[in-house]
């Protein structure tokens, strides 16, 4: 990491411009290995624009042979406009991240085929028939494979860009080669740890529902004191190589494949953050799972999966998590030396299990807060947007809400990921009193 | 800080060369402002090497008019020679945190005359009638000043280089500024959080008197545990920009003055790393002092007034930290607009004053790792070495490290400073059973 290019100040200067249909088959048709991948003439390539972000522009490409993903990021927020202006170095961040989980968790992320720094571009292998886990998710699919491939993904990539595994000097190059893609960290920062519980334009929710809510959550001083802790840990706590951004909307599944996607958010940061994003955003689909239900518990046996999955990501993950720990800490945390014989080996043993106690509290307090900022913040999911009758979706959000506030002020009470799935089951018909 | 030119990557290649007096000289008599400080002829200057520290070579120069101080990196080790090799890019982080220390705290560090990259040197103000202060507390002298000025200056350089005063932006540059200077931390976590708990070639203690305390370290699991806990928020918790050795050897003083030197070991670290070098060896000197008594007792007041040192850096370091938090809260954690409103305003303090409590933990923690470091490692200190028999030392060093023993281990039993101040009250004429 330490002789990655560092991204430059202002790729505009050098070269940048946003391609449209006409640039791109231009630009691909010299690209040679990008070019036969394809097959078949540069005239006859399909390229359609489909992203659906809210950052960044997406093409398909498809040629006679096969089919590429062309990701280029634009220098400013898509969903808003030139109004809100962001570098386009996260293109440089977000290939540095991709290239380090292609290494760690080989097989898990897009093959990388080509990227331009100047250009903020990207080019990687096309994902097909994969779709958005969400929107699985949302119809009910179940899939036996993604606890494995996820767990495999968080434990490989949080542990080997850890102190666990790399020497102080290493870890401190990889936080300084992420340190200038603060803008993105900015966002989250805003938008998930502040935005939900103050007055803030950007923020909505089901209204009129949830208004009194919305306003007890700004009036809540324990909670602001426990989201402001956990964005002080978001800041200030570079435990590993973060994805930064890991919802089910940036996971990509058939039934057997998984490929995690788009991580331009990636930064040194606390591993619960990662691991709590996708234990809310499952919590989520279950919570919003009756909001989609037809006739009453047809979506029993998805929702039973739903819960099994959410035990099954901490406890997979932490098994393999500490399977590498026991098996390969050749980082300068907890040194072998100093843990000698059977005493020493038990005794580091307990301190694992520790550590991974410590680590599931703070992976429950960024859960809750992954889940606040979907219900009461800009940025929306379509688990509880496509529940089309507004006082049935309010219904779900504030199970979902009522459940993060305990995990969030309460965390110390759950002590196992199955306090978290017995809480969310007893919640599962609570009746909340809503507003309007 | 963003500005900052990085270190050369090996200034040897681009005209580092070690200056002997001759050279300096010619080399002084260029800068125009510090030789206009010196006055007459270059010819008439006096320069005397005085570096008695472990790694650089530092000059005193005289002329008619006033003296400099110049301090140069060596690419090694002073202490061990070429063997040990060490980047000469320390110079620039030390002259880094110089500046952004004059800045925070004016008056508490040498004025900064002159720095030249290539040759890994600085100028700054020679500091006249100071002494180190370590060499004053063997005496028995009192410092008066010293309480105001040690916790003015850590409470403004911690304060104002942290998540509280910054914004996250701000605050991820000045960690990747100070990124490269990982040598240095390195020595810190050998020699401080490792090697005093393992066999390891370069500790010595006061044998054979200490011989089975040293076993007993290395042997004591709970203690490892604990330090390897230390060392990882060492490496992994950049809460502000440290001084990383603020020992009494780093601190220079008059009756009415302090200085603060050679910050060569500043990065983004723990807060507590900092304010537990001081009561460390604040503590240190508490315990050697018996050990310099010619008649019972006849240091009493020395040792009185060491003690209430102890308490007040503690208790006006913290008052002034967070006086500081509610006067200029700036920084991107704990924003204003989550505690609005006279209940706001409650939590948050409560929230400050918990803030406090968990940093005062960490402080008691590496104040107990700073002590047992310089009795079972490499760098041993003349609070100690200067006690004539052996085993009147060990006898000092056994109660020191008692106490850092407890304070390291059982943290949690040591809520107020005043705990601390007691337990080693207690401890002043124990008799510990000693080896040989």
């Amino acid at each position: 990491m330490s002789t990655a290019p560092r991204p430059l100040a202002d790729p505009r200067r050098q070269g940048y411009r946003i391609l449209h249909e006409a640039d791109l088959r231009d630009y691909m048709a010299e690209i040679l290995d990008v070019a036969a991948r394809l097959g078949g003439e540069p005239a006859s390539w399909t390229i359609t624009e489909v992203g659906d972000g809210n950052l960044n522009l997406v093409f398909i490409v498809k040629g006679a042979r096969g089919g590429v993903a062309v990701k280029q990021a634009l220098p400013y927020v898509r969903l808003v406009g030139e109004s809100w202006p962001l570098p386009l170095s996260r293109a440089h961040y977000e290939y540095l991240a991709l290239s380090k989980q292609a290494q760690l968790a080989p097989g898990l992320v897009p093959a990388l085929l080509h990227h331009n720094e100047n250009l903020a571009l990207t080019v990687m292998e096309l994902l097909e028939p994969h779709i958005i886990m969400r929107k699985g998710l949302v119809a009910g699919t179940q899939y036996p494979g993604f606890v494995g491939d996820i767990t495999t993904f968080m434990a490989r990539t949080l542990f080997f860009t850890s102190d666990l595994a790399l020497s102080a000097a290493e870890k401190k190059e990889g936080i300084a080669a992420f340190a200038g893609n603060h803008a993105l960290c900015k966002i989250t920062e805003d938008l998930i740890f502040t935005d939900p519980y103050r007055i803030a334009e950007q923020n909505r929710w089901t209204a009129p529902y949830l208004d009194a809510l919305a306003a007890e959550l700004r009036d809540d001083m324990e909670l602001h004191v426990a989201i402001s802790r956990l964005k002080l840990k978001f800041m200030a706590s570079p435990e590993a190589l973060l994805h930064g951004d890991l919802h089910t909307g940036s996971i990509m599944v058939t039934e057997s494949q998984t490929r995690v996607i788009d991580p331009e958010f990636a930064f040194y940061g606390p591993m619960g953050f990662d691991v709590g994003a996708v234990l809310a955003n499952l919590l989520m689909a279950y919570f919003a799972s009756a909001g989609h239900e037809r006739a009453p518990g047809e979506r029993a046996a998805f929702e039973g999966w739903v819960l099994e999955t959410v035990e099954q990501v901490w406890s997979e993950f932490a098994r393999k998590f500490l399977e590498l720990w026991r098996a390969g800490a050749a980082g300068d945390a907890y040194p072998a030396s100093l843990f000698a014989g059977e005493k020493g080996a038990a005794r580091l043993e307990a301190e694992r299990q520790a550590y991974l106690q410590r680590l599931f509290t703070e992976t429950v307090g960024f859960a809750a807060a992954k889940t606040i900022r979907r219900i009461f913040g800009l940025a929306h999911n379509i688990d509880f947007e496509l529940i089309a009758d507004p006082k049935t979706r309010a219904i779900s959000e504030a199970r979902a809400v009522r459940l993060a506030r305990a995990m969030m002020v309460e965390t110390g009470t759950f002590r196992t990921i199955a306090d978290v799935t017995g809480a969310a089951r007893k919640l599962r018909d609570w009746m909340p009193e809503l507003s309007g």
